[in-house]
């Protein structure tokens, strides 16, 4: 099939190879800048495509969980391909349900074409899967010890629900979907309502590279609801075996507890509501304060503060006048953003204006005109923020609160204090690192990356990066929804006692086949 | 301290290196196959023990966390040693308390200290901590890619609760609190009111080892209590972060809710209830019925069936009368077991009853004598196992249902109706297995373990030992809780970015001082 000839939204869902019931209520996406409805209308995914999509998948899962390293790969890549021949439509329809600028649009579309070929370099290669022999022995006493050999095998059919803030990289064919579809598992995507029509070109991209790689029907499929019932049936399917999300506390939060209280619980790997604690040491801030006041200006504001990994509170202690007042003007330099959704926007205006009225707050910016989203500096003390557990949840939106303490203890006592973030950053010299050591001992139980002298907001793509942290960072602190490692949280150990070679998967045979890493009775062959 | 000084019993919770409250209501252990109650008598823990366990364990996390593999790698070494010192005592007592035979429980001692030893080796090796480093660069466009380097790292305070049928090797000092230790967490243990004294002599034990390593108060508790009032506080209280279970599917699906209902929800691995399928293959079954037979028939009766892979579910062809006449034959040769408690004994003198009742099941073992337990045999076919759900359900105790098939479309029928257990076994010939061959596929996704040509019963301490299973087998399908890769249950990923190596875990140094396996770029080092 010709991709390029699938380059235009049907506004209906794409259960495995077909076309899903047209008859349901419809939505359309709306410009957040303009408030204008885009064509075309988009309808809800009825039951029976709920149904048929995870019936697919199931039976998808016992084809395409046994495919090789290398037709996985062939598949990511090809979907990327598809991706990048659509990258035009794909960024001009984002930009338009999103409001985000092009060139980020463009440099997230090559993000998520890069994460694609990322995991296909990892399947390729084929050591991801943790192969372990342990040999047969005969003993004095007692049976002989068998021959054992594991591999982590898919974990079967993942639900995915698309992101509103990476309508690319976090959505149909983000980091979620890669990491799914290249553990070996049929993916079944609620597309994000805020961004259908993104959804639906990534969802092409991917229905097209897997027929021309000869998968089976129900590998991916692509549903569409503006509301909550096609998601929540998802979650509570029998055949669904797992779940992606990034989104909200209230909505992760809700999708964890429906699988929990399923018959057969299931994992959820949901990626929520992070403040990402700043803590500028005070040689630091003497060396380099202007770069830091800059630096986290940027961070603050980037995407319009709608970055998951956005510094929302920063610890400073008194003396650090001149940094905040420098903070302070950056923030009120004349900036007005387009938030996601309308319904960002007000939740982000609403809180702002909350927070400025906390008795324990003061606002160091001006307060915005009604309806407009302008940046927002915000200060307490430490005693204020550790008799307010409300000053520590997140403004989603360009908004950031200063925590000015007394010294190390009332630093310590602060850090104590936090739940689970994706990032904790410290600004500090060497100097500093020896005087504060004890902070980091602490953020490293409240955080999945700790960032020294830089600013979290940007997340790479690699082997190393945990895009994790206790909750409610995320539904799972021992899991990361970015990098290579993401790949675990859909997987699960197998172990074949005493299986000749020609029943063995490959990874396991004698020999070593694929020549990938393994451990031999514990040592590396 | 010398640990022989303290090889009796108090009946006295442990909370760090305190004696528990002794004013609470008590309870004393029971002697199974004489019903007599046993010295001393059990205090149940005060709700404040509870509470000092848990802030005493969140305090020693921040220590004891951060030691070397080589100090935890000695702790366990130590546990170990001590538990051979007591192990007369600790077997004296067990045998009483669970009417298992002296050399099962010496067997069960050596493996538990085997198990503490191999932990051990693993944290003093070291690699096991999957260090990845990925390293900075300058880019042409953006900013630089930061240095990364991740390790796991100890999840915090771990909640363990003692099994009933193994009361050493899944108990107190068993591999829920050997990994969990290794990993660098201190452990809680809630201690199975079937076996207090032994739970006792063993905690005496680990506590003696952690004050020789001088190792931080709280890293280990040990907590009585007769009911549930303890284990639920435990499981609901904010400093615990992740809980290790082993016993029936009821107990361990209350737990998974209590945790999944909490504010900050923790990860639960409840290995719960498993029926074990077995699939005799037709040329298997002619040339080797008679050694099938015999395996068979132990390892049913092994430990008086109270193994969590005890092959309760076996597959066969209708043609298989000789090995089911032989079968039977073995299941009525007298025997009367004691089990582990009276409830148990009830509960499985009830199932077998009421399943010799069932309308699509036929009794092949005489029924029993009131109040005595003897091994059980009942037969079904495809059709009847396919209608009724509830016979795929475990009976704990020496029973095991045949399901007659009448060929491949039947057998594949009931593998698919399958839900999660710890292991799968098939008996086949080369030629079956080609035969057979859709058969593993379906199992993979069902089972932890694919066993072939053995019995299930022998589970292998070892690295590529798969003790887990997908729901209810287990809590968590991802996870094992026997070998090596147990201790991932209880770590976490963490990520540095741009940290100076004297901050860094010396793991992730450059250099490698610790000589561990490390990918650079995803690259083995």
């Amino acid at each position: 099939m010709e991709f390029g000839t699938l380059v235009h939204m049907h506004g209906i869902s794409l259960v495995g190879y077909q076309r899903g019931s047209a008859g349901g209520p419809s939505f359309q996406a709306i410009n957040p800048a303009t408030g204008a409805a885009l064509e075309p209308a988009f309808r809800t995914a009825a039951p029976e495509d709920v149904e048929r999509a995870a019936q697919l998948a199931a039976a998808a899962a016992l084809d395409y969980g046994r495919r090789s390293g290398a037709e996985k790969g062939a598949f990511l890549r090809a979907i990327a391909a598809n991706l990048e021949t659509a990258a035009p439509a794909l960024v001009e329809r984002a930009a338009s349900e999103t409001a985000l600028p092009l060139a980020r649009l463009q440099g997230e579309t090559a993000r998520t074409c890069n994460q694609l070929r990322l995991f296909a370099e990892l399947v390729e290669n084929g050591s991801w899967v943790d192969a372990r022999l342990d040999r047969a022995q005969e003993r004095a006493s007692g049976p002989r010890k068998p021959d054992l050999r594991s591999l982590l095998r898919p974990i079967g059919p993942v639900a995915v629900f698309g992101s509103s803030n990476f309508p690319l990289a976090f959505s149909v064919a983000g980091g979620d979907t890669a990491s799914a579809l290249a553990a070996g598992n049929p993916v079944v995507v609620k597309a994000h309502p805020a961004h259908p029509g993104t959804s639906e070109l990534a969802g092409q991209a991917i229905i097209s590279a897997a027929r021309d790689c000869g998968l089976p029907e129900g590998v991916f499929s692509l549903l569409f609801d503006a509301g909550i019932d096609v998601g929540v049936a998802l979650v509570q399917h029998p055949l669904i075996r797992a779940v992606g999300f990034t989104g909200s506390l209230a909505a992760g939060r809700r999708l964890m507890d429906l699988a929990a209280a399923r018959p057969e619980p299931i994992p959820v790997f949901a990626e929520m509501s992070s403040v990402n604690p700043v803590f500028i040491l005070p040689r630091a801030l003497q060396s380099r304060g202007g770069a830091i006041a800059t630096g986290l200006h940027a961070s603050v504001t980037l995407g319009a503060g709608q970055f998951c990994t956005k510094p929302g509170l920063v610890m400073l202690d008194h003396g650090a006048e001149a940094f905040v007042a420098e903070l302070a003007a950056l923030m009120q330099q004349p900036a007005a953003f387009t938030l996601l959704t309308a319904g960002i926007a007000r939740g982000y205006q609403t809180g702002a204006r909350e927070r400025a009225a906390h008795p324990a707050v003061r606002a160091l910016t001006p307060p915005a005109a009604a309806g407009v989203t302008a940046p927002a500096l915000f200060q307490t003390d430490a005693a204020g923020f550790l008799a307010h557990p409300g000053l520590a949840e997140e403004i989603f939106g360009p908004a950031t609160l200063l925590v000015r303490h007394g010294g190390l203890s009332e630093l310590l006592a602060v850090a104590r204090s936090l739940r689970g973030h994706l990032t904790a950053t410290v600004h500090g010299t060497e100097e500093d690192l020896r005087e504060y050591a004890d902070l980091l001992p602490i953020l490293e139980t409240r955080v999945g990356r700790l960032v020294l002298n830089g600013f979290p907001t940007g997340v790479e793509v690699t082997h190393a990066m945990v895009h994790g942290g206790p909750y409610p960072a995320t539904s799972d602190g021992r899991s990361t929804s970015v990098g290579t490692q993401a790949i675990l949280r859909f997987a699960r150990p197998v172990c074949y006692q005493d299986w000749p070679a020609f029943a063995l998967p490959p990874e396991l045979q004698d020999g070593n086949p694929l020549g990938i890493e393994r451990h031999l009775d514990g040592v590396l062959e």
